[in-house]
């Protein structure tokens, strides 16, 4: 496994924090990585750009970027002018700096992709970082009990933001278009894929919308990969209350069909979790327990272990590469 | 001459669209190139983002990036992105890319040299690229005739881009503050300098700034560097109807003491100029006059006709280095 070529095509998909967690475990493990990236934001500053510029909201597409980008000073430096935010009393406050970035490219060239490209070789990105669908995408969101005197009904949330946000209780999400487009060099990576990723993430909004551009779920589905689904350590806010076999089961209603292989859980979320080693039997996986979480209540993966537990999976090495 | 090292070191001054062409003739002369930029601008997209965000208006600075990018495809790429701007019916719309782009690494990592210096290296420049002051500066201008009733009264006018535009007859300049900090950097760069090159650009707010930065006049006048002086090729708007001998009289009453080596002026502005030869011998400089202006009505250098210039002076060669 020294050289390069030998080290597994892995794609990842997901968004935001979940997304930039599984990417920095993962560069520990290959150079040979796609982000397959979220583009239903319109909250922040992404929401923003979006609004006034049209196009893909740039915001996950940029934390992936900078999850990837070189070890080397360059690709740090460049990386945190990414990552930084503009500090002002005007309409420039609150921007990431490398939103504009990529919105500029994006202005100049016009192809969404080559700009990624672009931008992927300032940071001397280890990997490739691609939009989910080529069009932006809204989700709306079934939500119970926003209603107190009518606990049981369901409305109909609109807009990620508002969606991740819900006091209510999410049952199930769309995408508005229904039926996008996916990035084709997506669809390509997935093809050729040894691993794919799913999670962990913000489950409503980042890791299940992929599953819901039928494109995306179909390629994910026929991909002849190792498929493998990192839970999230807590249950977040979207996800309040609900257990790992709750999430498992969304899954599931949210993409019929998908099978996977692995499914990797952090230890003390699952302890009283007795039906999810069968949930996964469900989707046709082996379940991984492991102690992979932070414990600083930040309900974050430990990067580090994380990357020991991929490592094994796909490396068949306890510590990840020597080299790394 | 074949040896980077024993290319002559130059220094050019100046802003805007006149320093672009200086800095497209200079780099075909030599690699070791620092442009020192005016820092006034209070227009536009620099004029905004100064208002804004503070600091320096990077507007200048920019072009002059762009002008010393890489021949390479990825300085190209870079600079093309740093010159184009945002369109939108929001508030980025007129932003220049490479301007907020300059203004975000600046918001990063503080120092606007260290800034320049690292998008210069982004757009693989042939050079450096550095701020006359360290801090933001204010043009003002005492302007002739701009009450009709009466025309021989003198007004002050305020900020650079009221100055540029002005209908009346501009007398003279003045900073805000009158001694602002000479950028260290370009101070070095001056002293050890083997040319010096003003000019050519908008007389009043992109040639004489710098001579009235004391610290940086001061520097000038010392430098042991051969001074060179390119004259416009024809008066522009800030000095409609200013004989070139006009813009050498200006030239010394905003900078007593400055000796020069050369000057270049071009074949069709300065015909009737029978003054000129005599206001350089003023200065102590030699008169080179040649055909240097673009034949279509632009108001510009010939970049290839003025590097032959500057070639001959600099290097002894009429044709330039035979490897750019």
């Amino acid at each position: 496994m020294s050289d390069p070529g030998d080290l597994p095509k892995v794609v990842a998909l997901g968004g935001g924090h979940g997304l930039s967690s599984s990417l920095a475990a993962l560069r520990k493990v290959t150079d040979n990585l796609t982000a397959v990236v979220t583009v239903a934001d319109d909250g922040g500053s992404s929401g923003r750009l979006r609004s006034e510029l049209g196009g893909l909201p740039p915001g996950d597409l940029r934390m992936a970027l900078a999850a990837l980008c070189g070890d080397d000073h360059n690709g740090r430096r460049w990386a945190t002018v990414l990552q930084q935010r503009y500090r002002s009393e005007g309409p420039l406050n609150g921007h990431a700096i490398g939103n504009l970035l990529i919105e500029g490219v994006w202005q100049t060239i016009g192809d969404p992709v080559a700009g990624l490209d672009m931008v992927a070789e300032l940071v001397d990105a280890r990997g490739r970082v691609l939009p989910a669908s080529t069009i932006p995408l809204d989700i709306e969101a079934d939500v119970l009990g926003l209603d107190l005197e009518f606990p049981a009904e369901v409305q109909v949330v609109h807009g990620q933001h508002e969606v991740a946000v819900t006091r209510g209780l999410v049952q199930a999400i769309r995408l508005l278009p229904d039926d996008p487009p996916a990035c084709p060099q997506a669809l390509a990576a997935i093809a050729e894929a040894d691993y794919i990723v799913l999670g962990p993430g913000s489950w409503f909004t980042s890791v299940l919308p992929h599953l819901m551009i039928p494109e995306l779920a179909r390629a994910i589905i026929e991909a002849k990969a190792h498929k493998v689904l990192t839970l999230n350590v807590t249950a977040g806010s979207e996800t309040a209350g609900f257990s790992p076999t709750r999430h498992m089961e969304l899954l599931g209603e949210h993409a019929p069909g998908l099978r996977l292989d692995t499914v990797i859980a952090d230890e003390t979320f699952t302890r009283e979790d007795e039906t999810l080693e069968g949930a996964c039997a469900g989707f046709g996986a082996r379940l991984v327990v492991d102690d992979v979480a932070m414990h600083d209540n930040t309900a974050r993966h430990d990067r580090l272990r994380l990357a020991a537990v991929y490592s094994e999976i796909m490396l068949g090495l306890r510590h990840g590469r020597p080299d790394v």
